[in-house]
């Protein structure tokens, strides 16, 4: 399963509640995200955050993505699957379709399409959707700060508005699979509505969804 | 315009050759190939050529050598042919179709999906495809040692196969654009036959074909 939302959504804390949450249920949980430490996906990751690359193109970003997106899925969440664990995935192909699809206008359907060829059937169970107001979101990160600023903190809140426009219409065409859980709400509140919806899905998890 | 074929077909020569000829012709020619000093596509395709990647999945190898080709496109190519100069590029969408599509197997079709988003229509007025039996091109290779052993040059000879059975599919599927060059003869017999080929098309060319 993935969890997704955009900047300052709380993704991390509600990632550590429901693993915590899943392993008390006796399931192994194994959490990742994109690159994960798995080395080819690292070094395509950090081309793409290079504030140097200025002139990188969108396709080429989109490219970029779907490339370490195949390599994280073969090195690390397969075997994990395959093996029985449920994977925790902070951010997969939505990620690509409300970011490069829809906010960046390459077309959720031309992304769709790259992101078909990288992953080959491999979709989650199950995703969460955190939906933050993206002035609050933008809000908490810079007062977290806990972590260095990188190329896309920089967009303006007018990106993070079209991601969440994108995310909102991937909620639309994907009501199965896409649950929207409000994230502008206290972590207690959040946590327990994550933990509800899994819990309700989790018997149905096929593990291993691979064409 | 763009010259095909593989390792040990003589592409860096009849490129000489060519432009030689066609600025002898009076056209301003720009002679490229990816990734072409363009800083994002060097750093993409140094992450295909490292030697210590033997973990790179073919579907990532593919993903990374179209993100290359649209940085490159976008930077060198568009510019130069909206200036009014015929390019000349060693490799494009072709390598990617007889390599990877036919040859690692991933399929044709598949690895065309991601070409496109890639390139957008910018196909190639004339492909010229210099024919080599793989036997051939690697012993001329291995006997000018012109350039570092690369991953690339460390796969059999099987696999120069069916690179070579790649671009002989190609050669009957796009009949118009794609033109067959014999390269196992002296260069001065070739490059007679790339100038003939090329100048009885040159005229059509339409400088800029991005739909």
């Amino acid at each position: 399963m993935t969890i997704e939302g955009g900047e300052g959504a709380g993704k991390t804390t509600v990632i550590k509640g429901l693993t915590r949450y899943l392993e008390q249920q006796g399931y192994e949980v194994v959490t990742t995200r994109e690159p994960g430490g798995i080395p080819i996906a690292e070094s395509i990751r950090s081309i793409i955050l290079d504030p140097v690359h200025t002139m990188m193109d969108p396709r080429t970003e989109a490219l970029l993505y779907a490339a370490a997106r195949r390599q994280h899925l073969i090195e690390r969440v397969l075997p994990a699957l395959e093996s029985g664990c449920i994977v925790l995935c902070d951010r997969f192909v939505d990620s690509s379709l409300a970011y490069q699809g829809h906010a960046r206008g390459l077309g959720m359907d031309e992304v769709w399409d790259i992101n078909r060829f990288a992953i080959e059937g491999a979709m989650p169970d199950l995703t969460l959707y955190m939906d933050v107001d993206p002035r609050l979101g933008l809000q908490r990160i810079h007062e977290a700060k806990q972590r260095e600023i990188n190329r896309l903190d920089l967009e303006g809140l007018s990106f993070h508005e079209r991601v969440r426009e994108g995310y909102l219409m991937l909620l639309e065409k994907f009501p199965e699979r896409l649950i929207k859980v409000d994230a502008n709400r206290m972590i207690d509140d959040v946590l327990l509505q994550v933990i509800t919806e899994t819990a309700a899905r989790i018997k149905g998890f096929s593990y291993l969804r691979v064409k």
